[in-house]
């Protein structure tokens, strides 16, 4: 993948480059579980991708319902305020999910534009389930736009079946490529809003603009990031050789296998098993565990990151991505005995031992 | 450059990547001409940064005078637009430069928020002298705003001398690495009105929020495109090892190369030398030759890709890139050698050994 970025710079508008564009979009689509035509990477992080989504969407007056449990969920609300939204933002604790009926509640509550909800809430582990809350939207004719950052290529998607309207990931989330791209996808119904919008989106993320780039034109807009994409492409062929269904069972298979292990530590998980993130899991740190410290041990003498705890969850918790290539058994043992050590320097000597033995069963489960 | 974004991903809050980004900020400046704290990799291409300049800067109402002679100075007004401006645009003929008496009543006409201006028009080759340009938004308190996407890393830039605000540029062009971020950099003055706006800008480029992250605090914004800014880094320890001064040398050497070349071919160049820019040359096409063959001829008979005519150029000139890594003698012979033959095989037969000649002891004066 990275090594995919080295290959000699086509332009991007050369036949061989198109063709290879051509195949990204298509395995996109099959990611994404949809037919929509404008599937495409955006040229920036998944941020780049969310205010593309936000910018074509929302339209200044729009009331608009945004599920907010953690750090992604309060960007999203914000990039819709700034977009002129008046957002009605449906709050929960980091740590737990948006409850449905109150989701439910606000959508009916007045004319709502559109509904945004994260997937997989990197900050605090949690999953979303997107069916309530695609029944709710499609009852209120709103759009349906979903943050997949961290789902995408890790988890199967259905998007066409579910009734998302639009949706923005990441490529160095599951799909293990380097990040600066955000595949996005957006319905018929949300490419009509977008263009029927009194005002322009912003010329960089103008859907407009960008079919004609990704379209049969192929009319300049902007230089494609042709090594990202060569990047992105060979990413798509590994998850198109290992087949999606198998994608997901080994991400639930990490995770399985890494809960394990961190019981045997006595180390607690934020979320429940039932509506955690595969891909990410939350840990709590026992008292007197001291977070900079633990992480830096981490980093410095096991060559692991993991990231800390995000808003309230500051110092309280550190975050274990198992995430693409990186979903392994092996990741799993690397990172148990690393937890183990470094729980040992702050004086909660841990034996890991078991932890590896009873992750190592919960991976072949 | 492409290699560098092979090494191992660090974490873009890890601090061995951390040091990388401040020396490349710090190497910017060096670039831009500029001590401006506020000099960075935008995630995206240059319209990206582009956008980051106008939204930041462009305030819902401000009279903005926008010079607009090709492609991008007309995508920069189309942007000042879309963010509320009221555009002045100052148009030229593909081909000229804007005039500046006509720029210096129209900025001196009214109440002047920001003046925008490309310096050296990919679409047509056109250099733009920015001295008297500065010193008429200066006298206006107008905001100066550059597109350098083309110009940085081949022409010496001293913005501060000049007094620009706010510049964007791209990695593809003089810098050569490949496509996906862009260079900006904001003077306080820009920073103050961006930070004084009503309302503020999309979440993506919130110069607020990129201090954040670029700044002290380190703060998680959005994910460094970690790969990209290898290889930027990596370009900018080239620029560095060569000197600006001989970078820019060798940039005019090979223009002039190309030139004298194209002259023994009968080829003229579109515009005079004084006013080209020297990293593009665009060539009018003889009379009968046509244009997608015979760039499609040196694209497959000789691996040379050049620009097609844009706008209302297109079908009547291609444009020859000779950038960065690319501004060589030897490439000139090898454009020339091509030239000659796909010419020759729409019956314009031109023997090349006195171009080549000619190119050769051009770029040795």
């Amino acid at each position: 993948m990275r090594q995919a970025q080295s290959l000699p710079l086509l332009g991007h508008l050369d036949p061989a480059f198109l063709g290879l564009l051509d195949l990204v979009q298509q395995q996109l689509r099959a990611l994404f579980g949809t037919a929509n035509r404008f599937t495409l990477p955006i040229a920036g992080t998944g941020t780049a991708g969310m205010e593309a989504v936000v910018a074509n969407c929302i339209e200044p007056g729009d009331r608009v319902v945004v599920g907010s449990h953690g750090v992604f969920g309060q960007r999203f609300a914000e990039a819709v305020r700034r977009a002129g939204g008046e957002v009605v933002e449906v709050r929960a604790e980091f740590g737990l999910p948006v409850d449905v009926g109150e989701l439910e509640r606000a959508i009916a509550a007045g004319p709502t534009a559109a509904v945004c909800i994260v997937h997989a809430e990197t900050s605090t582990g949690v999953l979303t389930d997107l069916l309530p809350v695609a029944a709710a939207a499609r009852a209120a004719g709103a759009l349906l736009l979903v943050d997949c950052v961290t789902s995408l290529a890790g988890l199967t998607l259905s998007f066409d079946e579910l009734g998302v309207d639009a949706a923005f990931s990441g490529t160095q989330k599951c799909l293990s490529a380097p990040p600066g791209l955000s595949p996005v996808t957006f319905s018929p119904r949300a490419l009509h809003k977008a263009q029927s919008r009194r005002k322009p989106p912003p010329f960089y993320f103008d859907t407009q603009l960008l079919t004609g780039y990704f379209g049969a034109d192929r009319a300049y807009h902007h230089t494609a990031p042709v090594s990202m994409i060569y990047a992105l492409a060979a990413a798509l062929d590994e998850v198109q050789r290992e087949g999606m269904a198998a994608r997901e069972r080994r991400h639930r298979r990490a995770a399985a296998a890494l809960r394990a292990g961190l019981q045997e530590l006595s180390l607690q998980a934020l979320v429940p098993i039932e509506r955690a993130t595969p891909m990410l899991t939350t840990v709590r740190y026992p008292g007197g565990v001291d977070d900079k410290e633990f992480r830096a041990r981490l980093r410095q003498h096991h060559h692991i990151e993991v990231g800390g705890g995000l808003g309230p969850l500051a110092g309280k918790v550190f975050r274990v991505g198992l995430m693409g290539h990186g979903a392994t058994l092996q990741n799993v043992l690397a990172a148990l005995t690393a937890f183990a050590e470094a729980l040992g320097q702050q004086g909660r000597s841990a034996s890991h031992g078991e932890a590896l033995g009873a992750a190592a069963a919960a991976f072949e489960e």
